[in-house]
């Protein structure tokens, strides 16, 4: 018997031709439809809701992640906003990205297409679901979702109501494929179907996307872990480095790109470690610290090599204390991930090396990590942040959902 | 101990800071002294290749590979020469794609870097050697390769030639590693060295690059495989038709983008077929026909579903005749490899909606499949033909051996 998750992806598969055709006119009138049902239809996804919310309770789970999975009229109307909001931006299909004849006569030309079929795994949040629709569709995709467990209900009564709101488009409704079977065997299936998905995308902690990393045969596009770091220069200023520092770490802990470890140049930390420590602990913030900084601070405790490895996401902090540029560079090479990292200074030539020499999406000279994400970048939506180097690397807007078709026109030309 | 593998993937990974420094004018000094290196070392090249060569008939070897095998001085020559190319070929790394100021002040650039550590998996020819050396150096990459045991002697000259004339440079030495462990289980470790290599390219058949696609965890630009369709439409000029299709089946049929299935519009089969037949059949083409063409052919045999689906890479063509367009693109749907795609039409429509609907790397009107190159497209180089849609897709040239970097400029900038 042909299971849940390859028929519904050989269904997305087919869906992609209709996809394909679909101008941006249609496209759009589909997404309007789609934020209009879910007004229309926000009593069912809240009842639904209110069943994840309920068995969420029973099995314990906290109330953070509790929070994070229930709907309301509010967010559900936010929700709908989010697809109407990207109705307004540019639709990258058909862009023509290069253009160029031959010497014998052939014309090439290189335009965006839609990549195909998406596979998204993702955890509880259930605004994840139409936002992932809202960016799939826009750019011409089918998507083949696969929720957490524990939004499984609202998803189910989400994807019925935007799959319904299809029928009265040009859109198939086949678009949106939601997979329902809650074991883990549905993602591992959904890595190995090469040829009827064209990527997957995971969002979620680091097991989940370890798991794709690991277990996918179909391409990959790696989000999330960050373990980002903020180096205060000699010549930083001080007003600025607390401020970027202690947005970095304490604005929202939760998120990849927030601050995990403050390395310090030893002068500057002579000089405004205790004061920039005591703000922190102000804060709630735990400190972890390397011998140097321990001898500063009563308050921290030995940072371990695990520490410095490790994505807190939470209220903790490490702090280490380098010589110079070179043994902050050399830390970030060896414990970052490749994400965002930040270096405060007054020296422009520090800042450029730094620049230049860190391997990350994203470096900072005298401002906070917490800006990398695809709104703060002006992008007006974001399916993620990609900590990969193929395809896209950062925060990453419609245009990272296509890739590109070569289309050859000519009179009779062959190879001699 | 630690492996072959991972202690060269160590050190192509450290040495990524000092090529991701390198000048345009430094990679170019680099290559050209390694053109002259392998001139200047042609004859131990060859001396090593005889081995090869040597080993390859006592094991029984077909004439064909060993003739891709084998070295003399004229191809070292030409070998050279192919660094020399790439010496002219403009850098893509330190591009400014893109360049923006958010509200906030904050500028934001995005620049082209280098990949970082590029794995090369191939067969047996050493000039590919060379060739991925020269690209990936070109681009600030190091490459860790691990070519076919049979070129083993050859491929552990030439890569000890072009090291040593990197010590002369400022490019480091271990920025080319060759891995000399010919069991296969080195290559399934290269595949699982996240975190050391950061992308994987596989050169080769289908095994080969399967055995990548199905076990990587690294990141892999897939290559290769391709099923290429010519379509003849009903308004499909004959004599146009019997070139561009004799020249994608016959002018060089082991290579991935040339033709295995004629597909012929009814109209077209009835008037012209037996003469196109016959064509291939004096040029040593084994026919196989469906039903309906067997019926004009005395020559061919029944093509199977497996025929098909198969890239003969050889003297073989299936032929398959269609009441339209629609059936055409069933036809190529359910067979492609998304490779390279062909319509001879004189209907501009229909040339129009060919383009418009195959789903692959390069659609074609009234030009040979045969095109799909990197040299054919004026690219200048040539690291391999992505069958798949991220990152790269179609023929590759230096743009695809790179990366992005976000550089953002602050002062001060936190986030609300």
């Amino acid at each position: 018997m042909i299971s849940e998750v390859r028929q519904k992806a050989t269904l997305a598969q087919n869906a992609t031709g209709l996809m394909n055709k679909a101008t941006t006119e249609q496209k759009n009138a589909a997404l309007n439809a789609m934020a209009d049902a879910l007004v229309a239809n926000q009593a069912s996804i809240i009842e639904a809701n209110g069943l994840d919310l309920q068995r969420g309770k029973e099995q314990g789970t906290s109330s953070s992640l509790l929070d994070r999975l229930a709907l309301n009229e509010q967010r559900v109307a936010a929700i709908a906003d989010g697809l109407r909001e990207v109705v307004e931006l540019p639709d990258p299909v058909g862009e023509l990205l290069e253009q160029f004849d031959r010497p014998n006569g052939l014309r090439v030309e290189k335009k965006r297409v839609p990549l195909g079929v998406i596979g998204m795994i993702y955890e509880a949040r259930p605004n994840v679901t139409v936002d992932a629709v809202g960016l799939c569709l826009k750019t011409g995709n089918t998507v083949v979702l696969r929720g957490g467990s524990a939004a499984l209900e609202s998803n189910r009564e989400i994807v019925k109501v935007l799959r319904e709101a299809l029928t009265n488009t040009a859109l198939p409704s086949d678009a949106i494929q939601l997979i329902e079977d809650s074991d883990r065997a549905s993602v591992n299936e959904m890595l190995k179907l090469n040829g009827l998905l064209d990527v997957v995308i995971p969002r979620g902690g680091a097991s989940l996307i370890r798991n794709v990393v690991d277990n996918a045969t179909v391409p990959v596009i790696e989000t999330g872990a960050g373990i980002c770091h903020t180096y205060a220069d000699s010549s930083a200023d001080y007003e600025m480095t607390a401020n970027i520092a202690f947005n970095a770490k304490v604005q929202r802990p939760s998120v990849c790109n927030s601050m995990e470890t403050l390395i310090l140049h030893e002068a500057f930390a002579e000089r405004y470690l205790v004061q920039l420590a005591d703000k922190f602990t102000a804060a709630g913030v735990e400190l972890r610290g390397d011998a140097r900084s321990l001898k500063l601070l009563p308050q921290a405790v030995l940072a371990t090599e695990q520490d410095y490895a490790t994505e807190y996401s939470d209220y903790i902090l490490n702090i280490r204390i380098v010589s110079n540029l070179d043994e902050a560079l050399d830390h970030i090479r060896k414990y970052g991930t490749k994400h965002s990292e930040c270096i405060v200074t007054e020296d422009v030539k520090n800042a450029e090396r730094f620049l230049e020499e860190v391997d990350a999406a994203a470096v900072y000279h005298n401002a906070s990590t917490r800006f990398t994400d695809g709104f703060e970048f002006g992008f007006g939506a974001e399916i993620g942040i990609s900590t990969q180097k193929l395809h896209a690397r950062g925060p990453m807007g419609l245009p990272a959902l296509t890739s590109t078709k070569y289309r050859i026109y000519g009179h009779g030309q062959i190879r001699g």
